[in-house]
């Protein structure tokens, strides 16, 4: 038995007390772009019922092609305005550099990635560059609150990063 | 007041309430990809508890290279090995197709963008078609079970995807 059917036994349990459809469109018109963290729970730590907020995470929480393309689909097509930014303490993407975790999957595959693997080594510095990438995006024209913070994964709170 | 300002009232409730700093790698080793939909709460529809699981989201669910940048960090660094992929019932990639997206964002903004949407017409083909991604990358080779996903939005439950 994998974690995986664990897990399906969990949603069966979830079905059971499930309460229908709620609409398509986020009702807090609010997308979020967070790490993927296991610890970073963002319905939790920013207290968003289902159906509120559109909610995509990566390694780093970090602003790439895909984060771009996500949240154009999420102004255009179902009419978010506000996005937060969330990286967090003790992440993983401080612990290594890019030319370092390319030169080790080359060393094991023979293959180096054509990809940025986005590692950084201040947390505050990442958060303002990926507020200026978003900011700098011509296909994300109908943002009207865009913030960036860091989680403290000791604490549970957020502390803003003042863009500059 | 925004929204954003409203959610951080709910952080301040929420780390009254922390318990303080788990370990960084999933104690699961799980690596969820699912859609950024605002109806799917991930860590309530599998039963995961913060800690256990990294979750990525994005428009869709789908695979781009960032999905496979995460899953490389996920599995190299941090040690996970099953991977469950989650498309949803009622999704908003069903809506519209790539060539309409980009048309839309030319006519408005004279760039069109240099990336896909990644839209799709059928649920089950593009979970099959995502598996198929992440199996053939070269990056992600610690898997020991990968699975996928439709999750319904009406019932709560998600249903398995059988490869082709």
């Amino acid at each position: 038995m994998t974690v995986t059917d664990e897990l399906l036994t969990n949603n069966a349990a979830y079905a059971e007390a499930f309460s229908g459809p709620l609409p398509l469109p986020p009702s807090k018109h609010v997308a979020v772009v967070a790490c993927m963290d296991a610890r970073l729970d963002v319905y939790r730590v920013l207290g968003l019922q289902e159906g509120e907020a559109h909610v995509i995470r990566n390694a780093g929480g970090v602003i790439t092609e895909d984060q771009i393309r996500s949240l154009a689909i999420s102004q255009r097509l179902l009419g978010t305005t506000e996005i937060i930014l969330i990286h967090h303490t003790d992440c993983g993407m401080l612990t290594f550099t890019d030319d370092g975790f390319k030169a080790d999957i080359l060393s094991e595959t023979g293959i180096k990635p054509a990809w940025a693997a986005e590692a950084f080594a201040d947390l505050d510095t990442d958060v303002r560059q990926s507020l200026k990438r978003v900011a700098s995006s011509p296909f994300i024209p109908a943002t009207t609150s865009l913030r960036g913070f860091v989680f403290d994964v000791a604490t549970g709170r957020l502390r803003e990063v003042a863009p500059n």
